[in-house]
């Protein structure tokens, strides 16, 4: 089965450690989206604002949150991994407390996805997102190259 | 004074304590050149590789720290401080030890970044950077875009 958002915060933590050291936990994942949340602490640097690479890192855990709770990863695309290729991220204004990353896939990749995947054994796929605060203020926008493949 | 490699890699953990958690070390900055290590643990992830936020995490540091170890940011440029305004990274190959970061100024840029900062408060540089492997491997490229500015 898909995985929760739950199940996706404890996942992410185990499999990469400094994930669970910035505190990021998925708030909602399915269907083609996600949200995660990457809080003030002890992500804050001491000019007061989020660390870049910290903003980096909750936008790009999406990219294999989204595939992980929509897909099945278990059963019929058993052994197959999400992997980022490449990403460009733009920080448009500084992040002064806890932000939201969510990203969402084209509605033809959730079909394109895993037909493509089962049939090469790898399918790319491209993921805009972006990064916003309590009063909805986009702090950052990134365009990340993912693949899902085989392990 | 600039700051020397020792001195970077303590003012960037109090700085951004997350740098700290992935033990990232500085190991030579000056004359528009800077180096630094990221350590295999605990940056690893589950499937062997090392984590793409911790690889974005010692590329991007290097743009602050070649300016506070080339320029002097204490004294003629007091005040002044570098921010990453956007970044374009490619993950060649997977990490799967411990890495290191380098990156370089461009020569006119070691005139032109301070005396720009001065006349206009602000100051804009590109850096390239690379991460490679002990094989001299290059693992990871980037394009990283920084702004020298009053705070």
């Amino acid at each position: 089965m898909p995985l929760t958002p739950q199940d996706l915060t404890t996942s992410s933590h185990e499999a990469v450690p400094i994930l669970g050291a910035m505190g990021i936990r998925v708030l909602e994942a399915g269907h083609g989206r996600a949200l995660a949340e990457l809080p003030r602490e002890p992500n804050v640097n001491h000019f007061g604002a989020l660390y870049a690479g910290s903003l980096f890192s909750v936008v790009e855990m999406l990219g294999g949150a989204i595939v992980r709770a929509t897909f099945d990863l278990d059963d019929e695309l058993a052994g197959f991994v999400p992997l980022v290729k490449s990403m460009e991220i733009h920080f448009r204004r500084p992040a002064l407390g806890t932000v939201w990353a969510r990203a969402e896939l084209a509605l033809e990749d959730l079909e394109r996805i895993p037909r493509q995947a089962l049939e090469r054994g790898k399918a790319d796929y491209t993921l805009t997102a972006e990064i916003v605060d309590a009063e909805e203020t986009v702090l950052v926008t990134t365009t990340g190259l993912y693949q899902l493949r085989r392990f």
